[in-house]
């Protein structure tokens, strides 16, 4: 059985995992993609972090501190990212990066 | 903007690889885990093509269609599994499994 | 103790991994990124596909045809869309490719 | 162009993801599988971040240094274990462990 800050996490995971990978898609698809670079590495970097930690959590690792400190580093980074860029898929994505990253530094 | 079906599948992914890693890691604590080989091996199977199928869609895959088709049969090998097992951690990733092969049916 | 065939697939797959997370990483220092959106897209799936085969296969997988016909397919992708662009590190992915493609064939 | 230290990480990070992918499968064979239970999940989680920090390092993330720290808390974990059996499978994994856990230190 989960604790519920596990769950609340997995679930804050997962939103965050399709959000980064909706912006990534769309970022490919935009206009000015040149200014979206650092974006797209943010979004995959964030959506593999954010799938791997929820695996982890669900098959209760023994590295939950260090897996969610590491996360939430980088949903913050993407979420800083993303925040910079008008686009509704950035900004959809900055919401889920950060409320992620809080859920990890209650477990971090 | 994702289409209804895509959606229902990435529920239904999220809810199998939660699932899927639970029954994982209940049945390595189980006493009678010589029994369990088969289900621990399907349960991290099922559950790394399903984390994997469940970021493909959201970033639009072009493989949409190879993919489904391959976790569904992936899924039900799980499910068929973990549904000889009276476990009640079992028998929940037997129908999370079941489900989720369903709904990759509709995308392949 | 891994057959050779399933050896020498391992090894094109690590090289496969390596070749498009490097030409994902340029494509998105280019210049012309406009141009390599495909390029930066197709080298993801195949770096994750290829990550993803490589493990199941060192766990010996009983899934071994249905996934590598799907990473020969995605590979072959890759392949062709690098093909297309005159940037060394696009050329070095399409020889990873092809060759990861030819070595998943022979299992698929 | 990778730096030499990198290029020495993402080899010890390929082995031991074969290394640990070995041992997973062979102690899910073993008869004295209950004493292999920590053995098979500590395989699993050191597979899975190895084979994370290896595409990442290849595209050039910028969370070289706290994933690797993380990985190679990971690998420890896992060699320390292993190191406990007297199986082939295990003792070569804890070669690898250790190896990749040298190796990530260097960079984190």
């Amino acid at each position: 059985m989960l604790h519920k800050q596990h769950q609340q996490l997995i679930e804050a995971l997962q939103s965050c995992i399709v959000a980064c990978n909706h912006c990534y898609d769309a970022c490919l698809k935009e206009e000015d993609i040149q200014m979206m670079a650092g974006c797209i590495r943010l979004d995959r970097e964030c959506a593999e972090i954010c799938s791997y930690l929820a695996q982890a959590l669900c098959r209760d690792t023994p590295f939950t501190a260090e897996l969610a400190s590491v996360c939430a580093a980088i949903c913050e980074a993407c979420g800083n990212e993303c925040r910079q860029h008008d686009h509704e898929h950035c900004q959809k994505c900055a919401d889920a990066c950060f409320q992620c990253a809080e859920a990890c530094k209650k477990i971090a």
